[in-house]
């Protein structure tokens, strides 16, 4: 017998379906689709445009429906919405998760929203999105959902299990029951495992787990993601200011949390400003390109200018210009390795122990390190090309105080940032290598003025 | 009351257990580690040396031990188990799930890692370690824990509850039960809590769910983590080519294997060869910086020789060498931001639909929008500076043929890495962007040489 693996997208496939779209062969469609998981759809739909993709979704149950809807992209999906009527956005948030269907409502127009959360016909389904949607959504508030199994601890194990079948429809992930007490106090969890091997008439008492990590709602979502990789927890509960567990985020949700900030790192140092990918319009990927292109062309200006103070300098030794690019490439790669260590060790703080002064006693060693050996490097190199002796020199001492300022500058950027609660990654980006590259400048034609 | 949280290390706690660990004080250190999580004690104990560190896990139980060494970093963890007996070790792998215990002994010396197992007094655990280390450790085969409750499609639900409770010392995280045939090839999974809310005389065969999916051992972890992504999984059972039900492999990992990759990432981007953190030694810190600071300035050099042959030229208009940082920084910013952005489509491949003309195409429009209105902005600005016209012209043009160039280069390396095995990450490191740089400058001087 075959594993149970992903469906496959076969080509054949892909053109029979589409071929099944444009001739409205609502058979084929419901047929292939039968069975078949949400997050695949999804894919397939991808190639699909809006009114194709809603035409092939009302033929689908309401909530395989919402759940591909809950899997779409969020900027395909803000653009996709705006062909559904509020009735029919009603009918996906009612079958979502709290969490889902509140990100789905944050991307509507406000009169929509409105709407949509009128026309709920279940009152604790309204009250639970009311609720989320007071917190912003990059703190643990904003991750939680809301549906989750809590059993009061005088409950018994019988009791627990008649509220776990009440739950079933409304829980997809169920890892284990919050104990609560009358006041709705979190005060720890019982496995399944647990409830399965324990009698009917046991307490929960008896069996509960006290020793239980949760967050408060004002929790960043990096604090979360460190918390759950750190215990290994497949979901974490969320409580008030006084103890109450008022929700749950489940990791697949932190998973998301994980590669955004991934991606969103990559971006920054990469100089792209927005979230853009390869697929969307040369509108968006210009728009997001050409802020940081421009930064750095305006750097590049300035640089022109700042040469052109020292032109009788290069009039007398032209050869002071073939070393600009030296000078500026290690700056810049200096500067870049040095903020993305610091970077790392705020991404993980458990690693760095010690204080600000020994930090920088030790960036300064090893700058004094790679600047010596890269200095005499060039220097040994200029030698046996036979430059000249005292531009030689220039340069080396040059690349040396170059090394040496990148790599304090690279180190104390990202902390200052993250003091100030910007990302440090920006420290890697174009902006700083923009200003590392004058500052690669302004030190080697001072040298020059100094020495020659 | 208090909400529950995570044990937290006070500055006072740290200065008292410090001294309890240089007095000896084994009642103080027994009793303030009572309880806490492993992953806490772990973060305490980078504060120790290797020997104060062994002095306090020697005094906890050695399942809690066990745990505590799983916890550490790789390269702290190797250096540790140096100072362990074969014996002390084969106490810690006999605690450990099949998997953790794995990378432990790929650790050792090979040696060693024969007296540890040998030592082994576990018939199954043995067999189930040896079976694992047969993989390597970045594919699913070496991700997998043979640990996980499984069930005959013919059991009825009570049998599978007593398969749970013969098993539940063993495994720590359950979430479900693996349902195979009678030789074992993986039919489905019943959800722990279908098996709460079935009667005890069900047959497993009735209530278990066949839509699973699944990956084979030979599967890379970044198949493996882009499944569990899609469709939210804690848990993927891993088969062999039979369909054999081999192992699991839980979220936790996978999220270590995300974690790192986008670790492994930003060293790649920023030029720093191996995986260094900032509290590593100055000696590996610059082993890890000197090779691509020495790539760069080798760059460096080569086009200091590059323009050396173009002094004549120089001699004549001292002001070409002015826009040499401009020209340079924007290659090197168009190529960055280029190579990024296929980076990110590779890593989300379900997001590109179009072929490689296409693809192209789409690069080479906005290289020409981006380009232009570059070139256009630094034209006017030399205009309005009263800069040399014919200079500005040259500039201007070579600055929208380095955009192209740049942007084709960013483009098509890092497919072609990707091709041939290599992360594709590298395409916005330090190599190519000193090739870029080069690209660049020859660019500008060929053009110079063309129109002036």
């Amino acid at each position: 017998m075959e594993p149970i693996v992903q469906f496959e997208l076969s080509n054949e496939f892909r053109e029979r379906f589409h071929e099944a779209v444009i001739n409205c062969d609502v058979d084929f469609i419901k047929q292939s689709l039968e069975g078949v998981n949400s997050a695949d759809i999804s894919t397939l739909l991808y190639e699909f445009n809006s009114e194709d993709s809603k035409y092939v979704l009302d033929l689908l149950d309401a909530n395989i429906r919402a759940e591909i809807i809950n899997d779409l992209d969020e900027d395909l999906r803000e653009k996709f919405l705006k062909t559904f009527e509020p009735e029919e956005i009603t009918q996906i948030v009612y079958h979502l998760d709290s969490d889902d269907a509140v990100d789905i409502l944050n991307e509507l127009s406000v009169k929509n929203r409105e709407e949509v959360i009128a026309g709920l016909d279940d009152a604790e389904k309204e009250a639970n999105i009311l609720d989320l949607l007071r917190y912003e959504d990059d703190v643990a508030g904003g991750l939680m959902a809301k549906e989750l199994v809590k059993a009061n601890v005088n409950w018994t194990v019988i009791q627990c299990i008649e509220e776990i079948r009440r739950q079933a429809e409304n829980i997809q992930k169920l890892y284990s029951v919050y104990v609560v007490d009358d006041q709705e106090i979190l005060l720890g969890r019982v496995s399944l495992r647990r409830l399965i091997l324990a009698g009917d008439k046991k307490l929960i008492a008896e069996i509960y787990d006290s020793d239980l990590i949760s967050v408060h709602t004002y929790a960043s979502e990096e604090e979360v993601a460190q918390l759950m990789r750190k215990y290994d927890l497949e979901a974490i509960p969320v409580v008030n200011v006084h103890g109450k567990l008022l929700g749950r985020i489940t990791i697949d949700d932190i998973v998301d949390v994980i590669t955004e900030q991934a991606e969103e790192e990559r971006q920054i140092m990469s100089g792209i400003a927005g979230d853009v990918e390869e697929d969307d319009s040369i509108w968006d990927l210009t728009k997001a390109r050409l802020p940081w292109l421009i930064v750095g062309v305006l750097g590049g200006f300035i640089s022109a200018k700042f040469i052109g103070i020292f032109e009788d300098d290069l009039l007398r030794i032209t050869a002071i210009a073939f070393f600009i690019p030296l000078i500026q490439a290690t700056g810049g790669n200096v500067g870049i390795q040095s903020s993305s260590i610091v970077v790392q060790s705020l991404a993980n703080p458990s690693a760095f122990g010690g204080g600000m002064l020994k930090r920088l006693a030790k960036v300064l060693v090893t700058a004094v390190i790679n600047g010596l050996f890269l200095s005499v490097m060039v220097y040994v190199f200029n030698l046996i090309t036979g430059g000249d002796l005292n531009l030689s020199l220039v340069v080396s001492i040059a690349l040396f105080c170059v090394v040496l300022i990148a790599s304090f500058l690279g180190t104390i950027t990202p902390l200052l940032l993250d003091k100030i609660g910007v990302n440090p990654a920006v420290a890697s980006g174009p902006f700083i290598t923009t200003t590392n590259d004058l500052l690669g400048l302004a030190v080697y034609f001072y040298i020059i003025h100094l020495i020659l």
